[in-house]
């Protein structure tokens, strides 16, 4: 942590700000220059209490220099980390494709697509029981039924499953049902929902939030690790800017960047990322192509007839198409499916 | 709602179409042009499953023209909503001031805050027990024990009070102590933490999501209005853009924009929105100026050893200077404090 | 300008840098902490090659600490600058109203704009006569012809007149009839045009890129201001932002940000900013109140029939009312007309 | 084009709007809802004054149904442009490598990346010698000189070359020297430089605004077509955002949308998107993956020693490692090199 005075501080200014870090235990460093001073601080910052630091009307502004996120991050963890999800791994030698409806409607659908998506690759089956919907006089989901026919469609393929939780109360349920845990974009900062997802133990998929930094996202993540759970998967889903053509941008540079700051495995959904059909396939081998460890597709027996997110959906056939259109994509990547 | 065929849609996909809309019984209106043809829906299109016609491949896109929010709506409730929070009241003819310190810190010092905003013309008291923070290692509030002294601090004074609830469980513990529920930036689509709000009847301050829409934020007040609570005050408190002077772009034009289409207070927050000291008076002026019903403005015994968001915070000395300097501004609006 | 070194950075790579910076004729002070080791540069930073720096393989980050423009920096030049334009001062004690239609569009229509803004109060006269449009197709502007109009209306009422120039050709016809050039916010980083306008000695009113940083902005009157024209004003006109409600966020933030960095006067434009006629007034009001020294409104004599951009433009009686109702908030900043 | 009007409108409100169109000889089709009245419009809008149909106090809004780009649009020329570079072919077929140093510096310099970039597979060499920079005090390329020292590395290597234009007067020296012009990124609504390069005749490379909308970027495109100049290559070099991790977020969706909009080809320059050197072989792959027709790679002989850019700069060893890795992705496309 660097801290910048401004080029009016007098001696007796700077003099403060030093003795208030040393006397918290930390060492400082005096850098003056012609313009401006600068303090080094060096040593454990969370002893420090920084607001109180850039309040002082003398400091300029305070410059980080490492990542507040310790469980989450590379240099202290250098190996990438391996999430089991049921019998699937998600990691550097996968490609893990989660493919599913965006909302359960009924057991009969899921089933029909459960088998449908296993046959063409996917190991996870996604499906939505509690969905986050901007108006309240939207589908909101089948809840606990949703999650029962979950479980039926996993014992009866033998695919992991994973859903959205919106609630402590949803996670509760949830943990009974499923094999991996999805906390949505909208509720990425859900600080509470982080804890409790943390403390059931099971893998999680933490979705990037709407315009949430790469640095925010995995202090999230650092939120479900510190509550004791290591199993967590990013997922790169687009984020908010000012381009309408798409719903959202999807950020594949982010992939590259957290392949640099962390070892937690980066799943990619084109899907949701643009919400037009046409543009999965190609978003898709561009996410193989630049180091995802997996995919999250919408798939749908009927997309024409979904209760949720229709025109990003695809139908078997289409999957199928997608599928082996990204598998070359898959195996020049040195990743099996 | 407006449905643009695909310009080599054919009669059948349009007849098609057309048949779907009138099955659910509404009635629909065709425009051939030479290019499209667009049909136009009549009725009530919650009856409507949008997704499958959207997903239709000879559809190109659905134009929305009325709003999803009813309750919220300047059109079905044109008179302003005049929220009651204890003796205070938050409409067209008050100037509504909510002050106080960013976390609560110990009873001496809420107590100590609360006599000096309340001196210097603020009738709510805000004050955090619950605070939303991106690192786990950051202070997280004093939960239980900060309400309490919120308590202390009403009773004492008179002043109303408001603090942010981050989960159902806070929920339940906020409604023993104070006025107003306050939602946060992060949890504006934290759509379970909205029902519980609206479950309680108290009224409730909904922050701007970082990068939500209007009709986004509308939508969320929707779900506490749809829980039984018409007590909703919005606040604008800044979005996130791509310039980093500010800590966020406080968004005036919101303001406009917001008394235009819902008869719902609105509170404009410039500490929060820029986090910086010295821009709170100049910006809390320009929310006088153009329409807002209240101001939240952070303020602290000691801001340069405040525990959270020290830069923005103002002492009293501030404080009481702001105030000066904007009652001319609030009586040329012709409101009073 | 701090250089912040890579974890793994050895002493040899440290000291390489060193040397660099060193025989530049700079000074430079080690700060090594547990973790990284960090530079601070002292000196003129101009004979530095930072790219070269950055370039290190053994470099983490270079932080800038003060800001690259001079001439534009408040920092050495405290007082505030006053640009005269024929007859009008924009600066600390007066609020400059600069008025007209988006496109000039007839010598009558022109006359009978000028007459009427004059009477309210307007004492620039603004008016297109080079559009940049989106599409080829849309009208582009009188050009010259547009020109000679202005200077004619600045005869008859004694207005000063401003006019947007898009290329050297229009700097040269634009100087032979107006009293000050504008700088549109397409144009904000052609730097070809900037030198262009400072060579003309010509007041000039830059607007904001519709995304560009305040620090590139400043950037931008830099280029002006060193190619020996000192009488720059800088116009606030919305930046590009993901909420669609108005046609672009009005950042008055920036305006408060401006008054700390720079000694150039600021004018606010609402009519550009929103999009939207009823917005004009309220967001005028926030811009005095938060420390503009002018504004820019689109007025035109039938905007259900101007040629460019209606919908935000005032009919006469519409600016009379703005006008009126702005002047208590005019007296209450302290300026006058 | 559809026109909503307001739920108030009266039916002689409708019926004005109604007059005014087809007296611009165009016809329209009414749809009566329960709250509004929709007015479509059938024929050659470029006959209609949208401006005055939009002011008008009954109309809520005009919802535009067909683009308003015509040469650049896929609609009206279905099939791929392929843009010829001296002997290169940019298309469906190639993939074209473009490479070189920002900045053009000396002719040795210059002479050695080319033979360099041309072993490893680059066919068009580029290298600026204006180079549009934020601050007045940076370096701002050797002009003509540059150029020249293009002209020589292109006849000794039989390379094509590429170089930024930024002002009518580049483009008169550019073209007695250059095989293609760049208009980048700050000049991409500079609507007199599009008009320029246009008339040249000579291929364009259009680089995508900072925050330009893809319907923007072809309106700009548009401007260079409708000047003469069909050879119009467009690149999308990212975009503005929150995110600060990367310098810009590259956004890999728009080609899909250009794909389906224009019959242009797409070219992706991953150096200036992220400004990272290790991100630019990961995104270099995606942009092949998901159906770039070129790539634009910035090469250097001594990136820690470059004058302009150097961070994301590869050097020769570097750039031959990526087009190695890349090489197989360009196969999978279907495409040579």
């Amino acid at each position: 942590m660097i801290i910048v005075m401004k080029e009016n501080a007098t001696s007796d200014s700077v003099e403060k700000i030093v003795k208030a870090i040393e006397s918290a235990g930390l060492k400082t460093h005096l850098s003056k220059g012609e313009e401006v001073t600068i303090i080094g601080v060096i040593g454990d910052k969370s002893r420090l209490d920084t607001c109180a630091i850039e309040a002082d009307p003398s400091v300029s502004k305070i410059v980080p220099i490492t990542e507040s996120y310790k469980l989450a991050n590379k240099k202290l963890h250098p190996e990438p980390t391996i999430v089991k999800v049921k019998n699937t791994l998600i990691g550097p030698d996968t490609m893990t494709i989660m493919s599913g409806p965006c909302a359960v409607e009924t057991e009969e659908q899921l089933m029909c697509i459960a088998k449908a998506v296993k046959k063409a690759g996917a190991t996870i089956l996604r499906g939505g029981a509690y969905k986050p919907r901007t108006s309240p006089y939207s589908f909101q989901g089948l809840e606990e039924e949703g999650l029962k026919y979950m479980k039926t469609a996993s014992e009866e393929t033998g695919l992991a499953t994973i859903c959205e939780v919106t609630s402590a109360h949803a996670v509760e349920s949830a943990v009974k049902y499923v094999s991996m845990l999805q906390v949505g974009a909208r509720n990425m900062q859900n600080f509470e929902l982080l804890k409790e997802v943390g403390k059931t133990g099971l893998p999680v998929l933490l979705k990037r939030g709407l315009s949430a930094t790469i640095d925010e996202w995995l202090n999230a993540a650092e939120y479900i690790m510190a509550s004791g759970n290591p199993n967590v998967a990013l997922c790169e889903r687009g984020i908010r800017t000012y381009e309408t053509s798409t719903r959202n941008t999807l950020d594949l540079s982010a992939v590259c960047v957290l392949k640099e700051r962390t070892h937690l495995p980066v799943i990619v959904d084109p899907s949701h990322a643009t919400g037009v059909r046409s543009y999965v396939e190609p978003l898709a081998k561009a996410a193989v192509a630049c180091g995802a460890d997996g995919l999250m597709i919408e798939v749908h027996n009927d997309p024409a007839h979904a209760l949720s997110d229709g025109p990003q959906s695809l139908n078997f056939e289409q999957f199928d198409s997608v599928m082996e259109h990204i598998r070359p994509y898959i195996e020049l990547a040195g990743r099996t499916l």
